[in-house]
């Protein structure tokens, strides 16, 4: 009897490990709405460790407690094979937002994702440049799964066999509401981890959860004014002195310009690379990024990090590197000291000692067919699946350390991120270039706690180059990168009168952007805004019953009315760009009164408009009440030291306040107070006149805006 | 000082399993010419187990012994954090073939795939019907990875940094040869799974080694005669009636019909569905198929294995099911005896019993949105992911088992498959329509051990009407899926006599393509043939360097010339499908002369022809020597009685020999010996003509074939 008792024990021993019972999550509160949950044994790499978090905990106290979602309770997770497995409850008529950098679809549920950094290759799966594992649901409240592995969600997708909410059964063959995804009760996820830790973030609203998110994660970046400002990027192998004549150029043109960016040809070697100065195209690189820096222009440096042997850092990099290499460079280990080291050292010499105010980070991403494959392994005993996912954390973190430790702010560019980016000072961009999805990406990236821009780079018509950077304009990043084209802001001589308006616009709006900036560092708003994160406006979407089609669509699969091409930037400026072919389109106004931004007229009250802008303007549109503060054009960024007169324009009818920040806009000395915010307040007097007033903070001296000038957009 | 020393002990340990050592694999010999070798702790349930291989050994001793291959010996393994990496080399020129059932590209080196069952989704990832991890190289030799794993295969294009074969380091600023993707010397294989059996296949050219794989599988599928006659699929809801009138319309068209397939509405609910008929639609099911069998018409059952409530077999199956439902359905888990009754005892009684002769298996392949997802569980310990890889192998495995324990031929349809299929009597079809990508699945379906069809069902135009039509004709399954278009062959009235022509050549040629799958059955040769695999046809493909382009091709990635809308029909016939909106095409016939199969005159000889066809013809060719043989034209395939006359075709002006297959075409007797091979031989008299001759078999009593007539189609 004996063997064949520990046999039964053995057999039944592996049946437990294969069929783990499930356990509900034991959340636990690290802060004001906000929950964790340790399933089995987290990894210690994770998302938010590597990022280095620093959650603002003043904020989220400010915002207040929450009690823990009610519905959330019945959350379950699973160990089975190596993997955890989670189940979370999602309720009918719940929508899902985020779950990684999407660029077709707003609307997460019903949809797959592996999340996987990756290029952006046309389809919503999970593989992007920020395949951030958050959700935020319609009901207000976000879940993060904080694993550096590449993560599934099954956003609404699955139906368990004992689902306590079990869709009803239908017969396709004779009933026309039959639907390929019949409704499920449940977001399942599973990491290819024996365990992970989950966060909960509360919310009244799917804002506030995202609020909440952002500010654990540190609060938002805030950017320098300069990298408000517009910027170009110079083709490849262009020399000191194209360079000088491109800003030369810029400035006969009156075009605004605040920072250069120089692409992989001013190193002497790239791809791999060596991050040393190429002293034929640039002979002395400390003269040269002074004078621009004296003509108000600072520099940006493109870059990867991987390690041509012909880099001065190769031999103290190579013993902390992978076992892959990328383009025959070392890929390094960037979570071992050594490598900091290295890097900082070198970079601090031969970079920021000069000048040079930021670096755009490419190719960190990943592209299965040149990076390193996942059975890749680094010194640190990382996979390279892992490092996949966290490398543009690493790098984000490290290079926006090394101007921190100089109080010296930077804005760059980056091609990966992933959870806990919040802070970090750099806007997503990629190869990708399709306009509409460009918005669609806008709009998903006020879910995830990272920035994207929809930069220029050629189009085939005037129209188009129009329309491109008429949206560029009112994104984090005001970009044109002619790294590869050429291109200039004129390209297109037909429409240079117009792009340089837009552009300048842009620069007239810099203290209601800076202000929206702050409202993300500070509030953890994001700057620009998908409309489901906006108040009054409605996330219930229509589903549209879908036509057979043996080819098209053989399972007549529901087609979902989704907003994806039109946002906020900041709370009271939406704006609706224009396509290329379009004449005319539709905008979705919120609840309440919409104004038009050029002429005040009333355009709409929480309903569909139809606008016809014409070639000239990008459609812009101010709620009831909103304050819009201005500067004069300029073609640079104002300095720490400009005092510059305000007008103040309000829209519509409605008394209203709108507080104005401000600081040097170039160091960290806000984070220990030096900021001001002005109220502005426009308020009836005994007539049932509009009249604006300025209050100014008690320490008005710091405040850098004098001369306020109201304007009321509106006519009674 | 003891703790520590543990504690020093349980670190090394942990960096042990982490950075396991690679060690060489240990081939062993399985079969002449075929090795395996087994790596860690291989897992209970793989790929080749669950198809129920059975190795044709005679064959394999017949191809005779091969050394192992010297370049494989550096083949290494190595487990990490439960995951199997394989390393395995890769010489500078190899090319390598199939990976899964590609639909754009048959050269599949410098690519990467994730080898995942799933709806084609238009691009080569791996997520494809059949995600065989199998490839074979134009060096002759094959490596299968036996794994019901999701598995990675990066097929040359990491490259280590201790690689022994560099790639050669350029300056992408100024050396335009720069690539985005340098030369790597391996194929990196990841297995997310503490184990694997990996098979190694030795051939003297890749086909050498796709006829050890096949054979080791138990050789090709030999589908009974009436297989390769024309089928239809009917709408969706058609009655018994309107059965019988579409087998007449057929028949007052003069149009070939074999078999009739019944789409969802023969059952009484689908998705999920009864496997029951619905009474209204056929109230005599068993009256009907005795009458359509009768006719010479076979019938074949669509169906989906989820099981409705409604479903007879519903209780019996339910506590074998798996966590999650599909459509509604519950999800059987094949592996248990329990399901495999319930299945095999309702299916006959109510299927096979009345005459049924085979199915179409949809929807086994996954599509995220409504599969299981992985983390589903089902009762005999699988995985989600373990099961979606396998699903389609058990479906085909145990159905195909049904039909053989009555001695009966079925040749059906499915949507899923795996390594191990080979000798599985089913064609894979999706709902992917990209005419071009039908022909190159069909080129890819060659190295794997799968069948594929082009399937017709609707078109744009009379032209692609007919172009799709003539490609089908010539591929494993003559198709024309109504199921929701309701389209018949004479959809289009200004093609209908040149469609109805394609059709009865393909009838003509039964004798020539039944051969070919007699090959496929005994020699493993796949009955339609890649380019690649023939002989006289060189893989070397040129690279064409890469234009740079900001917005579509930023790393200028070089394209490769393939050889992907042309393939072998058996040895002697080249096809070269037309496609909509060309007027003539470039035909690449490998060396020696090819000749027009039509009028027999030279077309070239190992070179690029161009052909202007028009309407009519699909361009076929032959090569010199090449003997077709062609029975009269009929709208059914020959029955097991039928004596045929033979027209013997011969081309070009070498001697050569043909050997003719036959048996009766529907039962497994050829298993037992029941089979001939009749020799047709042309050779040159002495006065230098050629001369045709017949030899029969030994067994010549049996043969079915008689009154054979030579024609020598290439005029002196």
């Amino acid at each position: 009897m004996k063997p064949n008792l520990f046999l039964f024990i053995a057999v039944s021993a592996v049946a437990v490990l294969a069929h783990a019972q499930e356990a509900p999550l034991n959340w636990q509160p690290v802060a004001p709405g906000v929950w964790s949950a340790r399933i089995g044994k987290p990894e210690a790499v994770d998302l938010l460790k590597t990022a280095g978090i620093q959650p603002k905990v003043d904020a989220l106290n400010k915002l207040g407690k929450l009690a823990f979602p009610t519905s959330m309770k019945a959350s379950v997770a699973r160990l089975a094979n190596g993997q955890t497995h989670l189940r979370l409850p999602l309720r009918e008529g719940e929508q899902l937002f985020g779950l990684g950098l999407n660029f077709k679809n707003v609307l997460q549920r019903k949809r797959v994702f592996n999340l996987h950094a990756d290029h952006y290759g046309g389809r919503d799966s999970g593989r992007t440049h920020a395949p951030v594992p958050f959700y935020v649901s319609s009901e207000g409240y976000g879940v993060l799964i904080n694993s550096a592995r590449y993560v599934t969600v099954y956003a609404g997708t699955g139906v368990r066999k004992d689902s306590a909410h079990p869709p009803k059964i239908k017969d396709r063959n004779t009933d026309r509401t039959w639907e390929a995804q019949p409704y499920s009760d449940a977001v399942e996820v599973l990491i290819p981890a024996a365990g992970v830790e989950v966060f909960l973030f509360a919310g009244r609203s799917a804002m506030e959860a995202v609020q909440r998110y952002n500010l654990y994660n540190g609060g938002g970046a805030l950017p320098p004014k300069w990298g408000l400002g517009f910027t170009q990027r110079v083709p490849t192998k262009f020399t000191a002195d194209e360079v000088r004549q491109e800003a030369d150029a810029f400035e006969q043109h009156g075009f605004p310009l605040d920072f250069i960016g120089l692409e992989p040809g001013w190193q002497s070697r790239s791809y791999p690379g060596t991050f040393a100065w190429d002293k034929g195209r640039f002979p002395d690189p400390a003269g040269f990024v002074k004078e621009m820096l004296q003509r108000g222009i600072r520099l940006n440096l493109w870059l990867n990090p991987y390690v041509s042997p012909e880099s001065p850092i190769y031999d103290a990099v190579k013993p902390y590197t992978g076992t892959h290499t990328v383009w025959n460079g070392l890929a390094p280990d960037f979570t071992l000291p050594q490598v900091q080291r290295a890097f900082k050292t070198f970079f601090a010499k031969e970079h920021l000692d000069l000048g040079i105010s930021g670096y755009k980070i490419d190719e960190i991403d990943g592209y299965d067919q040149w990076l390193w494959p996942d059975v890749a392994s680094f010194p640190s005993g990382l996979s390279g699946e892992q490092m996949r996912q966290i490398y543009g954390l690493l790098v984000q973190r490290q290079t926006a350390d090394w101007f921190r430790a100089r109080n010296q702010r930077t804005w760059g560019l980056v091609r990966g991120s992933n959870a806990g980016a919040s802070a970090l000072p750099y806007v997503i961009y990629n190869d990708y270039y399709d306009h509409r999805d460009f918005i669609t990406a806008l709009c998903n990236s006020s879910f995830l706690g990272v920035l994207w821009t929809p930069e220029v780079r050629a189009s085939k018509t005037a129209e188009e180059w129009l329309r491109r950077m008429q949206s560029v304009c009112f994104s984090p990043l005001a970009m044109l990168n002619a790294w590869a084209d050429g291109t200039k802001p004129w390209t297109f001589p037909e429409v240079e009168a117009q792009v340089k308006e837009v552009a300048l616009l842009r620069m007239r709006l810099l203290p209601y952007i800076y202000t929206a900036f702050a409202q993300y560092h500070f509030e953890g708003k994001p700057p620009v805004r998908a409309m489901y994160l906006t108040e009054g406006f409605t996330a219930s979407s229509q589903q549209q019953a879908g036509k057979l089609d043996s080819t098209a669509n053989p399972y007549a699969t529901a087609l979902r009315q989704e907003v994806k091409d039109q946002f906020m930037l900041g709370d009271n400026l939406l704006v609706a760009p224009m396509f290329a072919g379009d004449k005319s389109r539709k905008v979705i106004l919120p609840a309440g009164k919409w104004y038009d931004f050029y002429t005040g007229k009333l355009a709409g009250a929480g309903e569909i408009i139809t606008v016809t802008p014409g070639l000239d303007q990008i459609p812009l549109f101010v709620r009831d009440g909103g304050i819009i503060p201005l500067i004069p054009a300029a073609t640079r960024a104002p300095k720490h030291d400009d005092i510059l007169p305000v007008e103040v324009r309000h829209y519509g009818e409605s008394a209203s306040r709108f507080a104005l920040y401000d600081d040097d806009g170039e160091t960290f000395d806000y984070e220990r107070g030096a900021f001001t915010w002005t109220d502005l307040m426009a308020s009836r007097d005994v007539n049932g006149s509009l009249q604006g007033k300025v209050e100014l903070p008690q320490n008005a001296r710091a405040v850098r805006y004098h001369d306020f000038k109201w304007v009321f957009m509106t006519k009674p």
